[in-house]
């Protein structure tokens, strides 16, 4: 593994570049060279010679700079069926004496959590179970978890559950390490104040009993912003679990509709994680390397984790619809959605998500087949899913290659199509692997929208600006924007 | 990003599974359902219907458990050209007063340390840099870098160079952690006793100037153990960097030589740990999750850092030793140097490696052209590399389909290729790949070894167990092993 450092003297050449380095970086506080607008570079990362090349360009607008660096993080991730008794050591491990274990009403029966609690229970660890995480959470169902840890001083975490359990006990965790911070500081600009996590948080060990989120491996946390009627989060790279234990056995107890819909979360994190805007594309570049997004635009890791996470989602989600007692299906489908969650938690995701969370939330009244609750739902995945196919015909001018890709991950033979028809290829494949995935909406109509309601629909996706400044093709001038959405919102209304 | 956590009433089956459930999961203290050593799952995910059917088989030896779960840890990466100068904010976010600067003598006069420097400077923070890491490092020369650590108390390491530093700055801050430990408390056992890093180490950050060892991204570090006459090493997960700076500028250093040998350790990192055993047959399953060993054998996520870490050297390494201008070759070596070090330092390496060890110690007087040392010196890479063709031609038997894909990364055609002569296929092809690079030795006698210096070479790769165990197709059996290490270096001495 270990390599020499040996160097030879400097050449001529070695010293000119010296040189040309040397100028570069006496640029204070930073070299502005990233942002020429006239340098595009679709998914391609810049290279020294770019670097040189715009240096000898006039000077730009500093607050047009591009980026030039992309960071991955994810949890470390554990995976195999039974994993889940191994919780216990690992909070003996970490020497945790109080945990706070997070979950739901209806996880709180289930075998992951009585493999979680024995784990401990064997392992002499003292806990407190927080079982009141709403599905879909809000923020009062968020402050009122972050109130039920704060006595118990907890000096760990774990969370088994869902994305809502996840995503709350990220923020239980988040808001106990800041005691005296407002609950707005962290939350996603421009709704809060997006202020970077700055601090060292306590342990957080996530179980997943969903296949769908990834949650276990980013930093993000999505809930309802009431008083704004808008649907936001808090996302920093320093928010993620310590480790995601992904138990095949713990995903087995979801109902079939449960597998579509989360499975179609997964299609979509890969499809627009792969898809966003190269994050040498993105502006503006962090000054500070702790203000770099996890949202960051597509890069050369992130797509090798988005495209696998398409591939087997094409592959198995199908087949673990169909069939509960498909194992191997099941078990993919868990892999994928935590792959999906390292391309899209380390990337982003664009417009599907951007739109998803007024259509969720505007709901006129949909309430899923095979979801036993008793009020209306349109499941996260079905809400993100129902505008995919017009959403890639949009954006495949932005990148035909990639969207040919994707086309090829679901069957299509790409040898004789066009690079104009990729955005139409991909579309029908989408199209038709919803419709084939069976009890899926054909279109916003069949939950129950209006065309009357588009405008809505359109209004409560433009303060989505964190995953709208990650969709490729999509105008930055507000009005043009504006008819892009109505565009696609109307093209979904069936298909 | 949040799928519901709904759950249906258990119906009779999903009852019947719970009580399946129950019942395996009653074996105290944990399931020995996975050592049923009639189950060979060759590179297959263990599936619950696996898992159920082992139960029903018969009893078997505990010793003798295979592995059911693996575990992906990685550094978080941070890629991109000038990333070295953000450095200092780094180290100001995770609020370090004294850093330790880690380096060797060559490393310290180029422009990477100049960035290192000017960063934490422009920080204000407090720093010392060692700069004495001995390239390919002894247990001596790591002692003298703990000892230097240990007065200056620092709060946190920076290491800047190639793989020998990297590692040396891994066990100053294991050490300094763990100031009452034996030297050999960690070192891999059989030669130490190979105990787990169960205490929070410092912050480390690495920034590689080698595109090569990926030492950035994993929890090894390797040395000779002087007093055992062998080269190994400690290797445990927790040991692992918090972040690396992969910045294109700083490879662009290395000459071409180190360029090819550095390279060509990357394609031994993909090849072996695309080729490793499954993690699933490893022996035996840890009963406490911080055993499980970093090398654990390929698994599902290793294998996409492997595979894709294979496909760019094959492509990007000829053009980056040809032409030290070409900045997007060097660019994507280092990004394919980063992912073999994630496929690698979770899956672990074999036959190329433990044999290396020896090879590079037992350096009859070769030195490598274009290293501008004082010394004889088979660099690493070049030393793991000649024996490959006729490793992968062993190891085939073991995976045809995955030696035929390998194959098939170097630009074979591989559709009218029979499964039988994938090795084959394979070894010719890493063998042509290897002469076309140039200025490598066709085999252990152009570095000087005979025929009879080969018993050397096998009592020399014997104690690498870590690393043997996860050889395909190798022996247990100590004569067959070394009749079959026998008969890989034989093969190895010219070709």
């Amino acid at each position: 593994m270990v390599s020499p450092a040996i160097r030879v003297p400097p050449s001529a050449a070695n010293r000119a570049l010296n040189l040309l380095r040397t100028v570069q970086y006496t640029h204070p506080p930073s070299c502005p060279c990233h942002g020429n607008p006239s340098h595009h570079h679709h998914h391609r990362s810049p290279t020294l010679s770019d670097h040189v090349r715009r240096h000898m360009a006039t000077p730009v607008d500093p607050s047009r700079q591009k980026e030039y660096a992309f960071e991955m993080a994810a949890s470390s991730i554990r995976f195999g069926p039974g994993a889940t008794k191994e919780v216990g050591m690992d909070f003996a491990n970490m020497r945790a004496k109080r945990v706070c274990i997070v979950t739901d009403k209806n996880v709180a029966k289930l075998d992951a959590m009585k493999q979680a609690v024995e784990g401990l229970s064997r392992e002499g660890i003292e806990f407190t179970v927080f079982d009141k995480v709403r599905v879909e959470p809000k923020d009062y169902s968020i402050k009122e978890a972050i109130a039920f840890a704060q006595p118990y001083k907890p000096d760990a975490f774990l969370a088994v559950g869902g994305g809502s359990v996840i995503d709350t006990a990220k923020l239980m965790n988040l808001y106990n390490t800041y005691p005296e911070a407002d609950f707005l500081d962290f939350v996603n600009a421009p709704l809060g104040k997006g202020l970077p996590v700055d601090r060292a948080l306590k342990p957080l060990v996530a179980v997943p009993t969903t296949a769908g989120t990834g949650s276990e491996t980013t930093g993000t946390a999505i809930f309802d912003l009431v008083s704004k009627k808008a649907k936001t989060g808090i996302a920093h790279r320093n928010l993620k679990p310590t480790l995601g234990i992904c138990d095949p056995i713990n995903t087995r107890t979801m109902p079939s509709a449960v597998h579509a819909s989360s499975g179609l979360d997964v299609l979509c994190h890969s499809l627009e994680s792969w898809t966003a805007i190269p994050y040498n594309e993105r502006t503006p570049r962090p000054t500070n390397p702790i203000n770099r997004p996890a949202y960051q635009g597509a890069n050369p890791i992130s797509d090798i984790f988005s495209l696998q996470a398409l591939r087997s989602t094409v592959k198995y989600l199908p087949r673990a619809v169909r069939d509960p007692g498909d194992s191997e299906a099941q078990e993919q489908m868990l892999l994928a959605a935590t792959l999906a969650g390292v391309g899209f938690g380390n990337a982003g995701v664009h417009l599907c998500h951007g739109m998803s969370y007024p259509i969720s939330s505007q709901n006129p009244g949909y309430k899923h087949a095979g979801y036993d609750v008793d009020h209306p739902i349109i499941p996260h995945g079905v809400s993100v899913a129902v505008t995919a196919p017009a959403v890639f015909r949009f954006t495949a001018a932005s990148n035909p290659d990639r969207h040919l890709a994707a086309a090829e991950a679901f069957g299509v033979d790409i040898s004789t199509v066009k690079r104009e028809s990729a955005g139409e290829v991909l579309g029908e494949a989408l199209a038709r692997f919803l419709s084939d995935l069976g009890d899926q909406p054909r279109g916003l109509k069949d939950l129950g929208f209006k065309a009357s309601d588009v405008e809505g629909l359109v209004e409560g996706t433009i303060p989505q600006k964190r995953v709208l400044m990650l969709s490729p093709n999509l105008s930055q001038e507000l009005e043009a924007e504006k008819a892009e959405l109505r565009g696609l919102l109307e093209q979904s209304l069936d298909y």
